[in-house]
């Protein structure tokens, strides 16, 4: 496909027992020529190498993919078929063995690429699926990039704040926020984050994330008020403010129980149903202008459980997104 | 016992720590003599190379068996004492190591032989434990059968439609209500599923299960309106229409997170306590008069969560039935 | 520290990836010096030779200490800053190879030096982590022996009765509560029991709580009127009737997705955040004088699902016991 | 490429960490084009619904393909570089979802049309991976049809004699050695069976083997002269008196600490060096003209042991195959 | 049977695939009727209460029973049909919840009163399944005063000495040598051990057992001198000294390789190749009367590797008696 | 303890069940005050972000040391008390989170400050704990500044070459033995690699090895010559060229069934008694000043295979540098 800092997508198996009457997801997303007219762009970002302790959250975007061909292509919760949606798979940005910094630039690099190739397109969402959640911090720089003028908004699931200081570390899974704040590229005001949950978070780091005036749910909130509620009001209130949105996934925001492969999800958290049903809401707005999804490390999965649930948020969004096109 | 079709049941271990305060349901369920008047009969189809990909599923009547040393024999949420119900084990279908078109045949006449033998019951109730889904469709058939002139009725809990072609592979465990409708022995309206879920069907077979005029709800509808209330209606409409009623449990029908051990299993999916409280309603009820239980594939577990979860549902069934005795 | 009956604490492990700005909870809870004024005090209780089967609970007390290090000492869910609250380890009680009532002896004798010591502090609250639930007889034992004309009531979350007669195989983890009704040191209708469930219990026993007096409440009870609703009149039962209350957590109440490492959860069991709740309201209340949590086997849990739900157990109530300081 | 009976050879996934002076096994076997002179043929042969316990077998192909990335195509030990002999992946026998005995005529027929095909080759070796013990009855009957008036040998590791009677339960896993002497397709004194082993052969189908002539060496000898001298004397009987030479490897004779995932296997078996190097001598000999290696189930593995050792099988034959080109 | 001390078998499964022409290890061994001439009686002793870190030893007659099943009652290795040996289930001596002290004088009375039982047997060989090794102290004990007036040697294959003493927490199973040297019923020199191994004993217990009189062979010296020449060579040295001889096997002496499932075993043991051909000539010699095996914990197991290798111990004793036979 | 570059050492548990008769390595080994005379320093080293592909083995150096209470002091294989060596823990050299070319200068600059500090000793010889093998280049560094106009040689126990080119990827676990030849610190005549084994290494590497005159050793001399007299000649071919002798075992040498927790050891490596055997004979030459062992992944061990291995090996090094002091 020519570009510069990804990857070609990596071979996707087809289901063992292939049906005709039964498009399955690795059939139905191909990898793209660069050039057709693609209403979403699948970008994968095998970034785990700064995480604070040790992941194998770089091998998800390849254990993603691979799991598609045990879905189909149809939403029949919502009678959507997704086939109608041209989705296209752009492969991985180029990592490099040693050198983080570098990869971090690639990652910011390669997403303007991205831009700059998708510009043609009448409409391009893109998708990325990490890595740790180091990369949204680039991945919104480039984003604001392509954005210029318009009030950008993150809408963020997640159980912490992600606003570790940069200085102890370097830029690693616990600060994109910070890493964002203090680049200047995005506004406090302009931050939703829901599923904010105890005993995973320090007080400097909530006064701080008061201080910017990021808007965030606890998980308590969500649990005596209802997740749907707390959703609406949640999204209405960034919605209001700006004009695109960057919606961000932690999967880590999911109950131990649902997603026990990622090192940062705790007991309390979100119901995978509830998520599901979010990221479709998200996938109809058109304000919602990219999507991305941290922090599953499949090497910790017990059975298939936290990749199938992953798989499942992201086709969630898609069918949310395929809805826009009536 | 003098069964052609069946082999004797297998020996059932009781706890390690007999108490003879606490009746444990491997004390209960003895097996059966042949002779004696019974309430409900246990059944194990240890059949799953019918399966489309590789399945353990046919140790699924063993494995149910063994973990009935850990339960009582006791419903203390209904205040039910289940020992009042005589059930009695009365062995598994014989299968053939290779000619899986025969073991079919198996179990179509060796549950036919089970009714023959228990005409002379007062009332029987055959308990199924697959194996795979495939069975459901000889199962169904010897019950149609068993009676005559009457309007039958199948009330399903799946994830899946299950009318996947008989053309491609032969009867699988995609094809059983594909089976059951081609052969004219059930009619769609007089089918009823619940738990049907994104992702996980196909538009074809959803337009394909419309035509035949099947009822079903998907989990989307479920999650909004509510489990209670969506089992509420879909069994009054089934039940307004037929005369009696065959209940066909898949359990992938529940979230991964609660039965990792069926490879159908998706995100998404009931909690196990909704499926529980159904079964003890269906149980209940004096139209429904067999159950089968298939899909759970031990090997496949995490712990014992999935052999554990299926054996609380066969019991939940057994629970309501008891019920209907006062 | 100079205690007879306990072994100063193991060394807990910090967090891998230490910030100044975010205290775990590995490094606010600390070994007590056995002079200052301590708010809780934390004893292990590494006793599982006790268990009716094979168990490894005794692993318990040294698992959930070293997972401390993954948790924060602040729950953003209530806006409550844990280190407020000293909260000391006190150790463990010492156990003996191969004599099981020595065992029992020591317990009740290393709570009451506890106790002794703790005097001097103007309020002490301990906290007991076993080791399987026998050990909740000599810890109530000697907590009635501290209150002095008091009346004592118990506030049990628990899948079972747990009263087994002790004649046959000894004092067990199925016998805590017969143990403290025959022994006359708790009155039957000052217990309360919450999370019974089906087929894990015997009519006799059911019949033996009623004739005592117990108050229980079943999970279908829970989920008919909803676990809120219950709570509250359950404590609102016990707590018109009795001056101090010990709180005791059989982890098995909890359903066995949410925690796999317990042989006794079952399926259909409380949901993880409803425990938390619970353990959260009970913290704030003034009559609540003591806490213990039993019946996790680190050895069975899959990844680290059971003791990271044990662990936000006791920090849930802990951030309760917090706010009374208000 | 045409082929009838065998599907295209699934993708292989490359190194994740490419290195253009280190050609991976994965990038030097590739899919034939079915015209150009290939020096081995890879067959896999998917079939495990034929196995007398549940197994997954037929995964073994994709499995041992998939592993393939992680080896060198060249042979240190022996200073070959593999990448001169022309290995071409020739796919999958197609199989039916349900219907055994077509399986088992379409190996026979699908690897007599491989030799059709290859007959153009001047020399051409197959090389099937199954799948499980039942398909290398079809294999070598098509073996013996395109070697018409050539006395045909087989070698054979095996732990058992697989000479069970095909009345009972059919041709499966325990018959392929009993279906080739019935058929008059084989004469016992051309086979030769190494790693026969204690409690896991009957003395009836010992006296079974002593009567057909077949030779037969036990693990005991092996363990008493050792094993290069036994495979020596072995390989010198049975060479005398044939033409040409099948060499059928059952994975089960490996050790259960070697090979965990085949549940053939027993302890006191072959270490995997043994079977490496009698595979390498193997390949080198002329009047080889055949190989396959079977009963590897890859769902019963310990981490990639199993997978691992079979791969290192099929290289180290396929580096003595390529020693004969000198 | 009418035994005080020993609960009848259990239940042992037969293998799911029944051969006529193949009596498995599960068909061969019956339960027995206290009448009949044995000539080996098989006694389940499952105890683990008594070991020094949580054990589930206890579990061990229970596994070992079941994986009966998949071994075949022949010996193709040394050509012994091993259902020429009347072996006879005793089951399982019965054990207290709580009481060890009381387990291990069961176990001293019980095979005392099966010495009794078999005194009308002409030869009678008891073979005990632990459990942990605290069961060797009061099973010698019994064999001892079962033997009156007989010099008495041990041959013992273990990591360790055994020698702990006995005032830090009591016989447990790092005790049974000290506990039967202190009581006087052995002396240091009829006792020889072989498999001693580095960084499991201390300076301290070898002293001991230097003073003692202990032959012991270390691995050191078995991997320079071959293990074939120092079992011969101790063997001898044993022999020649004592009337009757008593084997003790912890399983722990094997390679952790070889042997996952038990806490005790370290790299660099045996193999189990050397224990299986060993026991087999200790089963040959008619000085030997009495066999034990323990420390094997399933619950630690991988796969069924160590189950499979202890019943492979197990039944290559039993070839060897078998042997006596002509 | 003041140095610059390491953390202090973590705490390290000791042994459940205390034996004062019987002292634990973790008992023996203690952190160094930085002033006291010691014998040998070990170091943790722990990096694994530099691996090719994702790997923790940067857990190492803390899942040893805590195996450590699992041994004893005392090697009765060779009766060698080890506490009479003094050795001391030093800690682990802190890493970057997110830097890997500065961990890398760490390492060299932490090593040059431990040989600075430890010049005071009259012979100190210190042990480093890998992280993956990348570290063994700045160590290797470090070693040869520290030891100046002396002739370095470095004994390599390794599956692969570790000879990649530094171009892709920079500085990885498979370039340490390239780095150390290009950055001129050592000469290829002056390291001998033992374990090299086929389909892990390629032809080109292969070539530059014998270009650069490196001494290597295949599995395949090995098994044919024997493993005792392969490494007697490969150590009498580097002593007499070089002065002093840096050790590297790379674990991966381990056959996969004795090491499963490190993704480069395959199928056919050396056995772990071999590996023991060969270190506590290298400990015992004065030559030998230096030595790491690497590769280790702790989250992939099968039950604790691996990390005991790995410890067992650490501790036939330590004993037989013990038997320099008679």
């Amino acid at each position: 496909m020519g570009f510069q800092y990804l990857a070609p997508p990596p071979f996707v198996h087809q289901s063992e027992a292939a049906d005709p009457n039964d498009v399955k997801v690795s059939e139905w997303i191909q990898p793209w020529d660069g050039k057709e007219q693609a209403d979403v762009g699948v970008i994968g970002i095998p970034l785990s190498r700064s995480s604070i302790s040790a992941s194998a959250a770089s091998e998800s975007p390849w254990a993603i993919r691979q799991s598609w061909r045990y879905f189909s292509a149809y939403d029949v919760d919502h009678d959507i078929d997704l086939t109608r949606l041209k989705v296209r798979d752009l492969g991985d940005i180029r990592m490099h063995t040693t050198d983080i910094p570098l990869c971090h630039r690639h990652i910011e690099k390669g997403i303007e690429e991205v831009y700059r190739t998708a510009a043609k397109c009448t409409s391009f969402l893109p998708v990325m699926i990490g890595g740790d959640h180091s990369i949204t911090c680039p991945s919104v720089k480039a984003f604001v990039k392509a954005h210029p003028g318009r009030k950008v908004g993150l809408f963020q699931f997640d159980t912490h704040f992600d606003v570790r200081s940069l200085k102890s570390g370097g830029p690693s899974n616990g600060t994109p926020i910070r890493g964002l704040l203090e680049s200047g590229m995005l506004r406090g005001q302009y931050i939703v984050q829901v599923g904010i949950h105890g005993f995973a978070n320090s007080k400097i780091y909530r006064d701080y994330a008061d201080e910017q005036g990021i808007i965030f749910y606890t998980m308590h909130q969500i649990r005596k008020q209802g997740f749907a509620q707390i959703f609406d009001e949640s999204f209405a209130r960034l919605s209001r403010k700006v004009d695109v949105i960057y919606v961000t996934v932690d999967l880590d925001v999911l109950d131990l129980s649902f997603l026990p492969g990622s090192p940062g999800s705790s007991p309390g958290g979100l119901y995978s149903w509830e998520l599901f049903e979010a990221l479709h809401l998200l996938g109809q707005k058109e304000q919602v202008k990219a999507f991305d999804m941290v922090c599953l490390d499949p090497s910790r999965d017990l059975g298939s459980l936290s990749v199938r649930t992953a798989t499942h948020t992201f086709l969630s969004f898609l069918s949310g997104v395929c809805s826009r096109k009536n």
